[in-house]
């Protein structure tokens, strides 16, 4: 006889439109019970238009009669807080209080070796007037949304993401708000976006200590923080005021990277620091952080950034850096 | 006999405490009366402390009873708004959108490349939670301030600065602010900064379309915005959005700078695009106004920005670019 976890696994079938996660991914399914060979799936319809809801309740159907000893399948959406659904392991903010150094590129990079590693990863784009993370993916798709909530864009490999690019009508157009309606945008993508089930949500925020790092802080239970520098004293001077602020919001560093550490020249087979030495053992000293990585200036990585194919990115460096990031992940966190 | 404008000359030599202007740069002079052999001088006391009017006053009496026929000097200090003392003729916003794009490092050049050619020059850094400037100019001094307003910090080479991180206890304290913040030292420091006579007053901006930008446009009587950006794609997004923001506001754009240009490799003699190719052309017609100049990245500049030694910076790139920017203002100008 068909039980729970038969007609689960038939559900993880049902993948929702223009997202291209499952019902069970997307942690949608709020309810199943079997009786006298009648399948209940409960599901929520947060997010989802009535079309989608039709697609899903067509989909579920099928899947769930082909199962043994199934005579009648009946379906019924719930509204549900998409906060209920979702269901995030390991939430880090990746922060630098300077611009230009980087965070957006090392956030979408940690994002690519955690999914190259099997894990589900979402990168929610916390900088509302410089989103970048669309344009490195290469996504312009529109997220599909209701009155209840939002579903987040996919990328090509896999890996969900949300940016307030994402909602405007052209990528340039400028977002002229002051800190309360970009703390609202914030909250909204954190609150009302279906992430469903992932092990890793990458905060990607914002140059500054102002109103976008204060409400990640306040309102998304991070996990912990990562802090991004160039080897410059001018930007690690900046960087120590993102350390400090951290502390003060009683949050732990998980860890520090590098980037922009190098420029490597083939033809003269000569490493240029090209910003100064590196500033890594100081930085995780201040930081009180293991210094997770170093990246070095790669103008293939620009221009597969400026093709939105960051994710078909690959060097010795970033293989260095994702195994040894990915080695301290556990590490980092237990010594905090 | 002794006339007003022997007394404003001799009040030349008057300098200010910490400040190392003249109470003539400085536009605290409020009034000069020469009546039967006494010379009455009304001087504004704005941010000035009582041991530095003691100081002034001192002085003013000293050169002045040195002019021929002169029996009384008689000093008074009146209490006058900041704002009434400010004559800036050009006020210029540096603007990116993007971070790190080298908005402060272009505002300061920029302000060297116009002080070397005898202009009286002074930098706003409006970037509250990342100010870079005093770091680049080397200037750590503590501004002298009293109830009705501040003075600014002068540079080694004679620029005004003014920046949130010369009024820290610790260059890296992080500025844990909300928007409604950082608009009002912003303010303050147009409204209450006494700059006296300048012939440019740069306005560094912050990255973001946000609060600071927004302050800065509203209540700061801008007459242009330079634009500046590196060839990314990724940055050229952003800084499309600043411009949109600029255009929003009724802003005029004066031109725009294109910063990292190219890294120039002695070893090979070659110019390496590091960040893709020129976005030169592009940008200057996404802004409609033109293109200012070109930096390439230089790491000597790096190392001098690191030092505090921006002042010392001499390259070829730079004269070009001092020489082609200083030429376009009058016509930039002219074209809006």
């Amino acid at each position: 006889m068909t039980g729970k976890e038969q007609v689960e696994q038939a559900l993880s079938e049902v993948l929702i439109p223009g997202v291209g996660r499952s019902v069970v991914q997307q942690n949608m399914i709020r309810g199943i019970e079997v009786t006298n060979n009648v399948v209940k799936v409960t599901l929520a319809s947060t997010a989802l238009g009535l079309n989608s809801q039709d697609w899903i309740r067509t989909k579920t159907k099928a899947v769930v009669e082909k199962l043994p000893e199934v005579n009648k399948v009946e379906i019924e959406f719930i509204e549900t807080k998409a906060t209920e659904l979702n269901q995030i392991s390991r939430i880090f903010a990746v922060m630098s209080g300077k611009g230009g150094v980087g965070k957006s590129l090392i956030a979408s990079l940690i994002a690519v070796a955690l999914k190259r590693q099997g894990n589900e990863v979402g990168v929610l784009d916390a900088d509302i007037t410089g989103p970048s993370i669309p344009k490195m993916f290469g996504i312009t798709t529109r997220p599909e949304g209701s009155s209840t909530g939002i579903l987040p864009a996919m990328s090509r490999s896999g890996i969900e993401l949300m940016s307030i690019n994402l909602l405007l009508p052209q990528e340039d157009d400028a977002v002229i708000w002051r800190g309360p309606l970009i703390g609202k945008a914030i909250t909204q993508f954190w609150e009302e976006v279906v992430w469903g089930k992932l092990d890793y949500l990458l905060v990607d925020l914002p140059p500054g200590t102002a109103d976008a790092s204060l409400t990640v802080m306040q309102s998304v239970p991070l996990d912990g923080v990562i802090i991004v520098f160039t080897p410059q004293d001018l930007t690690t001077m900046i960087v120590r005021k993102a350390v400090n602020m951290v502390r003060k919001m009683d949050k732990p560093i998980m860890g520090v990277v590098e980037n922009m550490s190098y420029l490597y020249i083939p033809e003269i087979d000569k490493r240029i620091e090209l910003f100064g030495r590196s500033k890594g053992q100081e930085m995780s000293q201040v930081a009180r952080a293991p210094l997770l990585g170093q990246l070095p200036i790669d103008p293939e990585l620009a221009r597969l950034c400026d093709e939105g194919n960051i994710e078909r990115y690959n060097s010795d460096a970033f293989a260095t850096f994702s195994q040894a990031f990915i080695q301290a992940l556990p590490k980092a966190k237990i010594e905090q």
